[in-house]
């Protein structure tokens, strides 16, 4: 959403038991630091009782590190769980891939073009395919084969350089390997996985075959944070494109690939300016 | 969007010039009250330095007439003009017709399943082609004709009524009269029209016509507050579906009709739920 | 798709062996009949080899009964399966319903404004909650009960009252019942079902529980031909409608509704205007 | 549409005054000199009594320069305009582009991995800020500039150097000037142009700032051929996506970005695959 400001902002996440005072506690809290408050949103789940805001405001000249550690203290003292995020941090981010280019292509242009506030670090490939196209972008490329016998050593040596780059964020652009469990506990932050097709229709390989044989009339994908289920994470994004009896599988891949790129792109957009709160298996997202 | 309480609550729509702390007093001001906020949403715009804000909540027991009238000093006191209204209010509404159907079942269909918070009291027409689906549906039907020598008349008649009726809300249901300045001015109060086109494009009269003429590879319907020019009022939504060369002008009027229904239908629910704010010539709608 | 003229035509779908020259040969028998081709649509699916064709003229005068004998003999001469139905034809069809009205009514509203060329000669319910809407439409309505011990019994009213009425479409117009696999062979013509996913994602019970609990950002409707599989027959229309964490599932309902008519009107249209060719699992529309 | 077939073949676009056995004598020609018809797709427009086909067959071998030749005789000989083109004839291309390189990078990346037969010749700009994105795909870059005093001596520059490198189709990609009628004229080939905005809503200069001002619910984007005329060329792809009070002209441009690609892709594709047909200021588009 436009801003024509261009002060740091805070932004804060903010989830916990509903109770009466909330939004005025936060929004009291914020004022009373000299804040003020560009955007609110809050939503409360009926059936669970649970509270939840993303708030963003300009904190006052040079209060933005303070504010930002007593935010922390003062959700605890309502009885929430929060993030706080400075709009001008620059997460570092991880581009996984395999083969296809077109994620990796349109993700790296979003990114050159200004649209995404953060770093690529590096592009990581069990392939070399893609490697000029790295180049080409200037970004780092590095090559970590992943063999069923070497799977455990290649996930440690991507652990090993993503920990080396201080990254925050994996894409999963069209990767076409599983993380293991082990992966995502020891990585323990976001890892965003594009699956191309409508989930939970089609989960594991060849969906654009399996949406071929059962006939639909409709294609999809769905941008999701991985877990350790594969293909089960909690759903970011989704969008369909309409097929018909004259598109054969070639042409399902061919429209597939231009909703996978919207769709992730999307997610990670909303990733990066603090949109997207995870609770359980699913996704709040304050669009 | 859901509600598990059924305690009465109150809506509030506030707009005014932006400054810091708007959030915090509000919240502060229900929060005193007793109330409790199930939803809020605000916007700034930017350009403008314009703030608007949707607020609901359950007031204290027994105090929602005198948070009413409270608020509105309230928000005067902070430079803004607002609207409250409780969420069991049922507005009576008028809805006008000619010979056209489709959206006047849509409506009532709607209306008696549930979906609208609202009293139709009234389906007025120019022509006696659906008086029998009035009579059927148990709302009673009013015929005032509408011929150029006889406007003015006719539309005092149509005022007379309305106002010894008690509406609040007119929907022009494919209703293939223009309504003169004069008669909203007189009005005064909300009248819903929908128009056949995607606005701006093909305002004005046959507007599948001119899209089969022009070529367009998707047809539109359109939402707004009617005002003194045609079709030119506050947009509330829109909506297209695509159309082929293999589509005649019969074919787009069939196509539109449910395109008619749902968009109407959409723009009265956001309309009766109290969701539209309008500024200027434009609308925000709290979704 | 618009045609001016009103003369009967013959529409042909066809399917079998692809080989050179079925276009030429199909064309050239309606030529020389004297016919004139308004449409025809063909496709090969390029994995099987199977050619599909719809064909849609305007007989010789008079000719109209000779020639579609004279087709069955002429498409087995190519080795094409064929159908041929006369424009004019207009099939009997019952609509099944429980509880839920909204597809009935507008199923019934676009029949009576003329959008399908059949007749709908009874409204058959497992309950008794409609019967007063479809006295209100004046189409005769049946209340068969279904038990858990009566279902055979049932089941055996059903199609006696189906055959009575020489019944060739079915509508499962949100009706709640599961049809047997000896129900849909005795019946052995063609059913229509609208399940309210989007299909396979939440086949069986509650799909709008099954939707909301994983967090899916998409609901969707599926219309399909009933098979003994349930929820797996031949797709004929899906479409899906954007949700957000804000929706509960009250609110998928209610979004789902009109998901649900557009859906089925869509699908029933095309099965009665001939535009739907089932093979195997799957559906060829030529739309 | 999938082939799995690699044999050439021929594409015919005819159209002209539709008479009986059109559809039979073209297919019984194409099996007369040993074709096999794959695909085609007949329209009659009903209003002008209008008959348009496209039909895509596989020659007998070596006979595809020959059935070209023999196909105008023929289609000219049943009263209809043809164009024949080969499916392994690549189209020379220019791109013309100013200072934005979302189309550009886009249809070059589609180019590269395949989706388009054609050879993109020449990148011409009236500026250089995108001379390095041309040398990194290693397409040769001309920079022409244009000024109002030298618009003239402009377009003959463009013209003699697209004549010398047999450019048949001109892409304006973004590109921020208006081709002269006599530019049009003199160049005589397909020149598509990419409008950012649903039209004919917002013809002209600045559609988002237009959109923003009006408050539409929904922003689109045109891809039309170009004719003397601004902004009113046959249209050949539209789209739109949804946008909202939250959305200043800043996200109404990032938005519009994606639409711009993917429709002036579309159009593109269905050019190169001879899928447009002109007719007056129409287009059909055999999909």
């Amino acid at each position: 959403m436009s801003s024509a400001t261009t002060a740091p902002m805070l932004v804060a996440l903010l989830h916990g038991p509903d109770r009466p005072g909330l939004v005025a506690r936060v929004a009291g809290w914020i004022f009373e630091q000299g804040g003020n408050i560009i955007h609110a949103d809050q939503h409360r789940d009926m059936v669970s009782g649970v509270f939840f805001q993303r708030i963003e405001w300009v904190p006052s000249e040079g209060a933005a590190s303070a504010d930002t550690v007593a935010f922390y203290a003062f959700a605890a003292s309502i009885g929430m769980q929060a993030r706080v995020i400075s709009s001008i941090h620059r997460p570092r981010v991880a581009i996984f891939v395999s083969k296809f280019d077109h994620c990796l292509h349109d993700l790296v242009l979003r990114w050159k073009s200004g649209e995404y506030t953060c770093d690529v670090v590096a592009i990581i490939s069990n392939h070399r395919e893609l490697e000029s196209i790295a180049q080409g972008y200037g970004i780092p490329f590095h090559h970590i084969p992943v063999t069923a016998a070497t799977k455990a050593e290649s996930e440690a040596a991507q652990l090993a350089l993503l920990r080396s780059l201080d990254v925050e964020l994996v894409i999963l652009a069209r990767y076409m390997q599983v993380l293991s469990d082990d992966f995502l506990k020891e990585f323990s932050r976001s890892v965003i996985n594009i699956h191309h097709s409508f989930l939970p229709a089609f989960a594991g390989g060849k969906p654009y075959h399996q949406a071929a044989e059962r006939g639909v009339k409709l294609i999809g994908a769905t941008a999701h944070y991985a877990t350790a289920v594969l293909d089960d994470g909690p759903i970011i994004q989704q969008d369909v494109t309409r097929v018909t009896h004259r598109h054969g599988v070639e042409d399902l891949v061919r429209k597939g690939r231009d909703l996978e790129k919207i769709v992730l792109a999307q997610a990670v957009r909303w990733h990066l300016e603090s949109r997207v709160l995870v609770y359980g298996n699913k996704t709040v997202v304050f669009d």
